[in-house]
């Protein structure tokens, strides 16, 4: 299979986030799977949706950036790392995120990335969404790590449920754009935790990975569950939070 | 009272975010109040955190953000313009942060914002966080527009709760640095509405706005509802999404 590893961390090599990723993809391509990664940092990747992606406007007067993504993609006019990383994503069968925890999300630069490379009428919109988004046929996960240990991120703990947390990506993004999403993989205060266990999350980030084929996909409602009127159909009850916990 | 916006729209001055900003400012310096905006496409704002941030650095070896960010905060080493931004966010009373909604977020532009400006030590770590988080003693606000219809952000709707989208950054961002979080203001799919809506937007923005001192906050958990084992405390029930709608 092919993985495309979506990387972000400000000490793109030396973190223990940079150990995890090398980790992962050298148990893949032990197993003789293809991997590929943008390393965000590394890259100098610009994560400010602007303007400047489009050389020339459909709409000159006011940007729009949306139009204007759906507009430069017909003309084949992309700015080249918006294509480059388009290339990447359509290439993969499985496409990890993986990245520190900052604020209960992702930090700007790959937040960035989505907001340039998950372009309109390509990945979303024109009818492009959940089973039917742009991206579909494919699988994709969240490796993240966090400074808080594991039971502040249960439900009834101090942060609120770390599926809570994750809910925009996995449901909003991911989802949204059309892949499958597996159960996060989450690296709980690695920097508060002895060796055993941040070694140990070496080894079971690897196993995650290579089972990522066979893993069962967290449960979101597909377009199919909603009416015209864009509402949950008669007797389909909104799916609660916590339900990718084993 | 002193209203600090943070602002991020692509398209600074002309688009219709432009336009609520401009409203809601003119609402409240008509009555007097006193506004600062930190408009940040027009600053051309970095929010990619990372080494460049800290010229000398603690720990050289390996990048620890968050650990640097203390570092540089005790020996008065933040960069500029972090510092000049803490200062506005220290002089508000209410903290407004407008952005369009882009992909169940904001913009990275503004992540990155609260990714650097967000200051380990200063506005929270060392036991800062929720009622006791480093800017504890103001209100903050999000103002967004979505490009959907409202029923879609309804409890049962295509995209979920609004309530749920925004979660991230009312409970892990506003209400953990301290502020008491007011309900949001949304302009639904303004580029879809009567000019009729639109416009009604723009003036019920600045009524939300000078109604900030009074309105009722939303309810989160405040560390005193949870035990010395982070957990909530037996009878305290997990707060559900979706209670701050009408």
């Amino acid at each position: 299979m092919k993985y495309f590893f979506l990387f972000a961390h400000p000490e793109p090599e030396l973190s223990y986030q940079a150990a995890l990723l090398a980790s992962g993809c050298a148990a893949l391509e032990q197993a003789g799977h293809e991997v590929q990664v943008s390393n965000l940092y590394k890259m100098g990747f610009n994560p400010v949706a602007s303007g400047a992606d489009f050389p020339t406007r459909r709409f000159p007067d006011r940007l729009q950036y949306d139009r204007e993504q759906k507009g430069a993609a017909a003309a084949d006019q992309l700015a080249d790392d918006v294509k480059a990383e388009l290339a990447k994503v359509f290439w993969c069968d499985v496409f990890v995120m993986q990245f520190p925890l900052y604020w209960y999300s992702m930090p700007a630069i790959m937040k960035g990335w989505i907001d340039r490379v998950f372009v309109n009428s390509i990945v979303y919109g024109a009818g492009k969404r959940y089973e039917s988004g742009g991206l579909k046929g494919r699988r994709a996960m969240v490796c993240t790590s966090t400074g808080a240990y594991e039971p502040m991120f249960r439900p009834d703990g101090l942060l609120g449920d770390m599926d809570r947390a994750l809910w925009p990506i996995h449901n909003g993004i991911l989802f949204y754009a059309g892949f499958q999403v597996l159960p996060p993989f989450v690296a709980w205060s690695p920097t508060h935790s002895d060796a055993a266990t941040t070694e140990g999350y070496l080894s079971t980030y690897g196993e995650r990975l290579l089972a990522a084929g066979e893993t069962t996909p967290m449960a979101f409602h597909p377009t199919t569950d909603f009416g015209s009127d864009f509402r949950l159909k008669e007797g389909i009850a909104p799916r609660s939070a916590g339900h990718w916990r084993p």
